[in-house]
Order: C-alpha cells, then sequence, then structure tokens
C-alpha cells in the first residue's frame, strides 16, 4: 500500500514560515512513528499570481483533488489589494473550497489553559472553553449567482446573491450533529430568519434533519446578531454552533478571538468521501497572512501544527496521534515558551517561529 | 408655533413597560422645562397583528411619516414565531425603517464607569469605551429583491439579494463623516471585499465621498470577519464605524454587549431632512422584547430612556437637555440603583422598571 499523500500549500505572508515548522513535524512522524506521507508542494495565492497569473493554477488544482488531504498556510497581502477581484489572492482559496466541495468548515475555539489570561476577556467567561462551529464553505453569498458591479443610470449597483438549497443545508447539518454526538451533544443553529428568507429555509431543514435523524441531539436556534452577542457574553453555554458560510465567517472569528489564542486555531474544511473512504479535506489555520510580521520569524505556527493535528484525526484516522501533538502543544505552553503574540507582559523574551518548532519537536 | 410631535409605539413584551418611564420622563420636560409634546400612541409588532392582522396598520405609517419623531419600544415574542414572513412583529419595524427612509442607524456603543465591572470583558478593555456604529438601514440584503424560497426540481430553494447602489453607500457614508467630526476624526469602514463585489462598491464610493468631501477626517478599511475580531479584541481602537445593513446587525449587537450593558444603550434612526428641517427618525432601544421577563416589572428602562435623550439632540436640537437626562441616568447609576439585569452579585436587591423611573425623575 502507498503512503498517504498530502499537498502543502504555505501560500503568501507568514504562511511559508508556519508552514515549515509543519514540514519538520510531519518529518518527524515518519521516522519515529512510521507514519509516512507523499509530500509535495505547490503555490497558492499571491505567489501563484506572481507566477502564473492566477492565484490558483489548474495543475495546482487537480494535484489538490487527487491527494488525501491538502494542508493550506495562509494566502493574501496588501500587494495584492489592487488586483481584479478575479485573481485574487483569496480567489485561490475559494476556488479550492468549491471545486473540492469541502461544505463542512471546523472551527474549534478551544481556550488553551496557559493562555486564559491573554484573553480581552475575563478569565472566568473563557477558562476551559471548548466549542466547535461548523460554518457552511462553499455555498451561500460567497457562490451565489447573480453577482457584480453594474450601472444602472448613471449609478454604479453591487450585488450578491444569498442562495442555499435544501441539500446544502442538510448536509452540514449532518456534519453538526455528527460532531456533536462525539462532544456534548448540544447544537445551536444560526440564521436571520426574522429577515431573510434563506435564513428561514434555514432554520427549517435544520429542523427536519434532526426531527428525522439526530432526535438524541439537542437543538436549539438563534438569531445570528444574537449569536454574536451570546458569544461574547457566555460563550460556554454553547457545544456546537452550525451556521452559513458568510455568519460562519464572523461568527468563527469572533469566537476565534474570544480564546485571546487567534495564533493557536487550525480548522479542517471537510467534503464528501473519496473512493478510499478517506473524505475530501483541506486544513489551515484560522489567521490570515500577517503581512506585517511576514519574513520575521516571529509567527507562531502552532495554529498551523494544530492544523495538521486535525488532518491526523479527520483524514487519516489517527486519533491517538493527534492527541500526541496535541499534548506537546501544551506541554511547550505550559512551560512558558511563547512566540510574540503570546506575550502580554514587558520584559519577557518571546521564542522566534523556528524555535518554537524545536520546542514542540522536542517535547515529542 | 405649535408643539413638536411625537409618535409613541411601545409595542411587544417588555416594550410598554420601559415606555411607561419614558412617557413620565416626557410629562416631566412639558412640566418643568417647558418642552411640551403633542404626544400620541399606536400598535406596532404582534399587538398590532393580534388587533389589525398586519404588524403595522397604513394609518399608524402615515403618522409615522407626519409626526417630528417616532419612540419604539420592541417588537416580537414567540407567540408570533409561527407567523407567515409576511406578518411577523419585525415585518412593522422594517416597514417603518424603509417607508421612512431611515438610513443611517446610529448606535453608541458606550461603557458607563459604573458598569464597567459587569462586562465579560476585562475592565481595562472596556472602562471608557465610547464607539459610534452607523449602521445603513434601508437597503441591503434585508431589502433586495428577488428573495423567497423557490422550488427547483424537488427541492427548496432560499434567496435573498446583497444589493446596494452608489447613492446609498454615499449618503450613510456621509452621516458616518460627519459624526467623526464632532467626535474623534476617525472612520473605520467594515465590509467583505475581498468576497463580495458589494463589498468593493462599498469601499470604492466610501473611498470616493472621503477624497472628495472629508479628507480632514482618518478613514481606515476593515474586513467585517477582521473587524468582528478587533472589536473584541480592543475595542477602543474604534471612533466611528459604518457598515452594511446586516454586517451592521452583528456588529452593533457585538459592540453593544461589550459594553455589559445592553439593557442602557439606545439608538437612533435617521433619513433626510423634512421641511422643518428636521430630519425624519425613530429611536428605539437595541435591546429586543425580552419575552422571558416581559410583564414582571423587572425591565430596564434606562435604554428607551436614553434613546429619548438622543431624540432630544438629533430632532429637537436640544444638546443640553440630553446632557440632562443623560447625566441624570449617570447619577442614578452611581449611587448603585440597579435593575435586575445590571446586577451581577447575589444578595443585592434590585429595582423594579418603575422604580428605576422614580430615581432617574429624583435625580431630574
Ligand atoms: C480569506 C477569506 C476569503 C476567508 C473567508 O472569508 O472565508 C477568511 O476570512 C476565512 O475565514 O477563511
Ligand atoms: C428585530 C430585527 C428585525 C432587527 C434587525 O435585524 O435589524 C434587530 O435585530 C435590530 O438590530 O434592530
Amino acid at each position: 500500500m502507498s503512503n498517504p499523500s498530502l499537498l502543502i500549500l504555505p501560500g503568501d505572508g507568514i504562511g511559508p514560515e508556519v508552514m515549515a515548522q509543519v514540514m519538520r513535524i510531519i518529518d518527524w512522524y515518519g521516522a519515529k512513528r512510521g507514519l509516512k506521507f507523499d509530500v509535495s508542494e505547490d503555490l497558492v495565492g499571491g505567489c501563484a499570481y506572481d507566477k502564473h497569473g492566477t492565484p490558483l493554477h489548474d495543475d495546482t488544482m487537480a494535484k489538490a483533488q487527487e491527494v488525501d488531504a491538502v494542508l493550506l498556510g495562509a494566502v493574501g497581502g496588501p500587494k495584492y489589494d489592487k488586483l481584479d477581484f478575479s485573481v485574487k489572492p483569496e480567489r485561490g482559496l475559494l476556488r479550492l473550497r468549491k471545486e473540492m466541495d469541502l461544505y463542512a468548515n471546523l472551527r474549534p475555539a478551544q481556550c488553551f489553559d496557559a493562555l486564559a489570561d491573554f484573553s480581552s476577556l475575563k478569565k472566568d467567561v473563557v477558562a476551559g472553553l471548548d466549542i466547535m462551529i461548523v460554518r457552511e464553505l462553499t455555498s451561500g453569498v460567497y457562490f451565489g449567482e447573480p453577482r457584480g458591479i453594474f450601472k444602472e443610470g448613471n449609478e454604479r449597483v453591487g450585488i450578491n446573491t444569498q442562495r442555499y438549497t435544501e441539500s446544502e443545508i442538510a448536509r452540514v447539518a449532518r456534519s453538526a450533529f455528527e460532531l456533536a454526538r462525539k462532544r456534548n451533544n448540544k447544537v445551536c443553529s444560526m440564521e436571520k430568519a426574522n429577515v431573510m428568507e434563506s435564513g428561514i429555509l434555514w432554520r427549517d431543514v435544520v429542523t427536519e434533519v434532526h426531527e428525522a435523524e439526530y432526535k438524541d441531539v439537542e437543538l436549539s436556534h438563534m438569531y445570528a446578531d444574537a449569536g454574536a452577542m451570546q458569544l461574547t457574553r457566555w460563550p460556554k453555554q454553547f457545544d456546537v454552533i452550525v451556521t452559513d458560510n458568510l455568519f460562519g465567517d464572523l461568527l468563527s472569528d469572533l469566537a476565534a478571538m474570544l480564546t485571546g489564542s487567534l495564533g493557536m486555531l487550525p480548522s479542517a474544511s471537510l467534503g464528501a468521501p473519496m473512493e478510499n473512504g478517506r473524505p475530501k479535506a483541506l486544513y489551515e489555520p484560522v489567521h490570515g497572512s500577517a503581512p506585517d510580521i511576514a519574513g520575521q520569524g516571529k509567527a507562531n505556527p502552532i495554529a498551523c501544527v494544530l492544523s495538521f493535528a486535525m488532518a491526523l484525526r479527520y483524514s487519516f484516522d489517527k486519533g491517538a496521534e493527534a492527541e500526541r501533538l496535541e499534548s506537546a502543544v501544551n506541554a511547550v505552553l505550559a512551560k512558558g515558551i511563547r512566540t510574540a503574540d503570546l506575550l502580554n507582559a514587558e520584559g519577557v523574551t518571546p521564542v522566534s517561529t523556528s524555535q518554537m518548532g524545536d520546542a514542540i519537536l522536542a517535547e515529542l
């Protein structure tokens, strides 16, 4: 049997720096745990545009469809701000999500004990926080047609379309209910059914799937604005949250920031099972390309490292190996080893990106 | 000269309770400050549906168009959850906003000194916080066509349309820049120009208005997801935030919750000037109808009281009288007088809605 395959797309900004540490960890798993991967590397985002004039070359897209899992760093940067919409770095990422049909974006928002003090929220509000946001990732206003900027009389008009089909809602709802069963058995679904018909359909379909298949899971509904409030007020009331692409974008970033550990948070984007039974999958940190600190060796590689841990768990069914890696990260944090983003006190010297990699490898 | 006219729409849930205290304050201004208003009262939301089968009767709509300002309590409640979309309580409110063309929704998020401890955020993050969110209120996905739930093959599809014209964006941008000039001269505009063309137009038009008319104001742009994060991390970086209807809904609720004082926050929704020079205007608390505590005399009337203060300022050019009322509220809080929502310690007895009204009147 051949080794499972990984496509590495470091991307822009701090992407290559943090991914370099993950590569070391992948090598460690091959050498020390007999978990060998066939690794290939390619371009996405601004760097792909620089080379090919497109943020995702067709060959890269084809490779992504063939491998067992894609690991992505980050895309974007001010250099590309003036580019036409159709070739912006983000379009590369969005194309991967859409063409691989990665409909379930899993974004855990977890507060690491050693970092609870670092949140802007009070310690008792966030200590021990562990919620999972399941964001729909292939539809909604991100992809709906018609879209564009049109001329009407002598005015420009900007148009986007929020569009959800019943089956698109049902499949991501199932992902959320399945996850809840392995956690605390609670799902909260968020939309704006009070002002949007697409939100009414969302609420109805989630309710129908629940009634028919997941009556053992506790289901509640909340308007997305109330959701933003409740996440801020008392986030521990939630277990799994399921929501659409746009609300999920804002709410998962909000939830990530609650933990105070943005540089710590991984994500998995999963699609339907392939022939070998593994889901189509892309793993990436929640943080962006952080152009302001790129190339300085300051970036925190942990979110990207933990994204690889998610790959071990969700793509390769190696839950115990994922936990090994997560424990190593926790142990490093417990020792007070910190990159610059995790320091709020003056006078403490941060470690560099690669020193953080060293520390995790030493723990492993 | 006749007295300025006010239309009072107490609405549902705690709406009537909190509005009753405002009526007492309106009377006080008439008796003690020579500020007499012609006050009429009518129905909106679920109570209007109960009586007329519509959440806003045409006669009420016509009255709202004629008066100098509308004061609204809150709409909605579980009793109306199963109603058809077209007659839900919220439609009454949305119709008022749309037909009065109240395009600029001003939502101050202010942290009251006496309440800084009450936030879920750390005291240094929120103490002294004073930001103003200007939310576009008459367009975007709230009103765009086509919209609805349609049948496609044997599937239902939910559709809404985000739609902004150049002039809709320009006028609300102007409102934000004007406000900034009276504050700390900074505007941050939020959209998702990286994934939505309507966001690109938003960013372009805000930039054009800035270049042409408000170069003295400092302008920045942020993606709305990053905005949610930054509001959570360090909200004091902002002065005025301008954003669209849907992002504004989430972000202003988030900002309100940061202050820990949701029951304290008023809002103003302003349109174009009428013949008498006053803007079309509706004032309402940011909080909802809170059906769980309705009718129990527990609700905090302060948000509604401060909405009337905003009316004094923005509709009647009585800034000093508005400050008088705001100072009275501050003085009451400084004395430790609290409704139940403002208590986090056990063993302290909260005051009732009307006792809070008494206290504010005593201060005045
Ligand atoms: C980079 C951008 C296109 C993307 C999104 O909006 O989905 C990002 O914010 C995210 O959440 O992964
Ligand atoms: C009640 C509802 C229609 C409304 C909205 O979504 O605008 C509310 O959330 C608000 O923010 O005023």
